[in-house]
């Protein structure tokens, strides 16, 4: 079979691995071909097609980024005749499936198009863990091992300062960068989209370590609100262009920390640091697995499935499940955490 | 209540995030005591006992190694009245259940501990992840990181010489870190006890990398020998005083690879830096998690249970499971593995 | 004797490290009783004062932050007493020098302690670089291993998506750490105060490397300002109570590349990250050669003078030489650096 | 200018940093072009030669190895004819000049061959350090880096273990990187081939270590050999075919600590690992400041001289300087040392 490949939505630690396996599965197993579309679905809507030899998969196990490069582009927005140029493009290309590597975005896309009869299957990509059919994915286990060591270094500095340190981690929808990153690094308070804290409670959690003679570390999810929070809390952070702004919520509450607790107080922003460079053993080892099980999956008929998850196996489901089927943060693992708070 | 904490067995980053976590959950949601034996069943047999307070634990979850030492000491191997000891030093200090946190023989000793009426429950700890009754344990992802970051290292290294690199990774009856490290870093041959490969399979590997112009990095488990290994094979690894020496496998195979193929081949024994220092941010996790689940499960009167994961969830199961009950790697972990051979 | 020692200023990886040298080699070469003072001059002044016996220095070479605590406190501020307050603290725990370990202003207040008579000596500490008196001091190193780390992958994210990454280091007099981050990580625009660019030049630059079908990479040191600012350029980084804003020169230059050149743009402030946390290797040598060489240096009666690498010697030079003596990036090194742009 | 760049002996971090940073000079200065003989001298003897435009060195500043390969191969060691092959390799390609980056034994090659009337610049290399013409080459940093951290690990494990660690670390001749990574990681003991210490030392070092209720932990260079050695000592180190074993000397002071202090004893050989990987960000920096250099010497005439770091500046000196001129630990960077031993 002639396979096309591509990568859509944002960076994520693991892309490469992906891309990796599934060329070496394919290559020795089935003596399968393999292209990519370049830029995600621009590649396969303008016909931007590069062969993929195993030669050139050599040493992408560890390396960050994507090979074929991404974007947000989209057969569906393009006035409706998005669907036959990716038809035309397969055809010309002599493709015979698609593996799409992406988020919920990608996926629901992929659904789409495998109801029209494309023969497309999913692999799940989100750095947020914020996909439900699907018990982890990688590129989360890299941010998560990145902010830590951001954490750690930024909690010791608190601690030479005598300053509360606040930081803003990845998870405009879901607190799972900032849930996991805040427990390893010993977080005082850690905010999140799904159960979101009042001002009064961070403070008090900051004034409690405060009172034990700590420097209070305060973990914020980017998407974070408090729940008591005024209308036009978060206005100021879009610029005069509608463009989101840099620092949102960390630099809204560290001055409002400092001036109700009285310590001096710093904001931290990690950024996209979070989502770049090489993934972990762990992202690494993931990424190949599905890579692998994503060609199989085309040579079981796949179509219109992704491959997950579950436990320690990789297993299958349909690709509907990926769609509005966000994971939160589940009570008791909010509970958990709350424990190590103060 | 008043309970005791131990670590026994070998060192395994995350012993101190286990320790932490329990006494934050102690602490607070029961109001409990902490104490801890030092140096494993060690303390409990001879008194060795230091509290275990809130201020104790402070910055723990980062802090390899653990603060209550470690020994392979065993209350049934002392001529029979270790357990009257361990029952004495309890009374004495009125302490009302043991957190025992160690691998199959902790637990095995634990459970037998239970069955004669004294309350202990486990958290199972394995470096080498050969414990069935648990998806993984703290210290795994840690070892899998440290070995993947060194096999990047040493297949550059090859590719600037043109040698073969044959890396000795931990594994004595288990290849999960081999099989681990050894997908992540792109190795051409894994090497492990549980599907042990014969040394022509292993030199035809090495060769079909060398005949694509590739360095060949070969993995092997510590307590891989080859399938047609002659009587004997291994008996230079034990010095006069029986003692297992430095540089087993990994030694060996080299020069029989070098001979054969005819590449010059270098041995690497990874050792003791694969289990020391700072857990990831994945080990942390999971090893605060069931710190915390074990408080739980002594006041939900858990004796001869043992927390565990299941999936993403924590649970509770008997401490038999642990026992006589290894994990080794499965037929199609292997074969997915063995793809990407050569 | 018996010698008091401080840190002073902003948090810097290698403070612990010097503190754990000199009281090993005062404690074994002559026979010394170290104390600490607590948050810099606030300790001489307010009497906090803690023994630091030799246990107490355990572990402390890898240790970030500072057990001593730190503040901007100053002895010369505070109504005009505070030098005497310093001599009654002397005079109270019997101390016989000080070694102060800080940054220019740290070194300044020095000098003048001991022109009046106090026998102060200094360790140079700058997370900048920006001491001529000394060719390196640790902490740098950290920051720009750091800072290189974080421009890794930032750039991988950049490829990925076709975009200009602009990356915010620290910097507000001096480039160093932008020079060596930037040259490191191959940027293809370095922004530093003592060589400002104009937008017109930096864009030009942005412009060529994407005219090579590369992501640009922009590093730029927080105290940049362009060569052709406009009145008020940077007026927006203070907010309504006078603090500078996080974000500034990135979140300020990126939208103007963006609208300039027309490829999407994004800008990360690295922050507090570089100056926190373990220091590497590199530092802990200097600054443990430092923490001896400033004992040597109480010893030699060496009031008034503070250790200095040249080269790959330690020597000593004249507090005064920290003082109006900043170290800023040489033209030729400039020049070397700009070979490397676009 | 054409230039011809060869890398020669073992790998370094840092070599693709030199060949990148050339490029980048030659090309944008100078005009000139780049090629590169493959595997050291070998590429120049046996005419294998490749293009190095500027886009094959995309990215090279991080990545480690070398791209060019290299090897021990030498044109005097070939029946004498090799000088005269290397001459007719240049003249087939009109090759100006050689930039030479290799260790001792390639300057003096480099030498020879300037001497000749080949025009040859050097660039130093030496992971060891062992070098005086430079105070510092590329590679040094990163094995004290590697060695540091994995020293780190070893300290941890040790303690939980209540053990001694006996870790042996890269340098045959000199004993930089024991001294180096040994005092960042606060070795108690540390043994180099410039001042060996005896056994009956080391083994009191370690026993007062014990006796302060620290698990000591020995750094041993490689070549070190105890004074009080008996004859044959290092023998079982050759095996049967001449080769040096994996582990020798560590190996071998293990079991006698064990003995004779009575505490047990593990040794690890960190090996390969220290010379493989990305280059820290001192390393890349270096690099690229060598790199630069050499072309500017080419254009200089520079030849029979090397690039060198003095202090924080790029000098150039002879190449002799670099031959029959080791740079051993001197005494006082010893006596230091030792004040932190026991």
């Amino acid at each position: 079979m002639k396979i096309a490949m591509l990568t859509s939505g944002g960076d994520c630690p693991g892309l490469n691995a992906v891309i990796r396996a599934a060329v070496l599965r394919g290559d020795r197993t089935y003596e399968d071909e393999f292209v990519g579309f370049l830029d995600g679905w621009r590649g396969a809507i303008d016909d931007a097609v590069v062969p993929v030899p195993r030669r050139r998969v050599r040493g992408l196990a560890r390396l960050g980024g994507t090979i074929l490069g991404t974007s947000r582009a989209n057969p569906f927005h393009d006035d409706g005749d998005g669907v036959a140029l990716v038809r035309e493009t397969m055809e010309r290309h002599e493709i015979d499936a698609i593996i799409a590597i992406g988020g919920d975005g990608t996926l629901y896309t992929a659904n789409r198009l495998a109801t029209q009869g494309i023969p497309v299957v999913g692999v799940p990509k989100t750095v947020d863990n914020d996909l439900a059919a699907t018990d982890y994915t990688f590129g989360f286990d890299t941010a998560v091992e990145i902010a830590t060591e951001s954490l750690d270094r930024l909690r010791m500095t608190g601690e030479s300062h005598h300053r509360c340190m606040v930081a803003e981690v990845m998870g405009r929808s879901v607190g799972w960068i900032a849930l996991h990153s805040g427990m390893a690094s010993g977080a005082h308070v850690i905010c999140i989209p799904e159960f979101p804290l009042s001002i009064d409670e961070i403070c008090d959690y900051v004034q409690q370590t405060w009172d034990r003679k700590r420097a209070p570390l305060v973990v914020v999810a980017e998407g974070f609100t408090p729940r008591d929070a005024p209308p036009g809390f978060r206005d100021y952070e879009l610029d005069e262009f509608g463009r989101p702004r840099l620092g949102g919520i960390a630099q809204t509450l560290a001055p409002i920390i400092e001036e109700r607790v009285g310590i001096e107080t710093r904001a931290t922003v990690l950024g996209h640091i979070q989502r770049g460079g090489e993934p972990t053993g762990y992202d690494r080892v993931l990424a190949t697995r599905f890579g692998m099980a994503a060609v199989d999956l085309v040579h079981r008929q796949g179509a219109g499935r992704m491959v997950a998850l579950r436990g320690t196996a990789i297993v299958d489901v349909p690709l509907t499940e990926a769609i509005d089927n966000p994971k939160r943060v589940t009570r008791d693992r909010w509970d958990e955490a709350v424990t190590l708070f103060g």
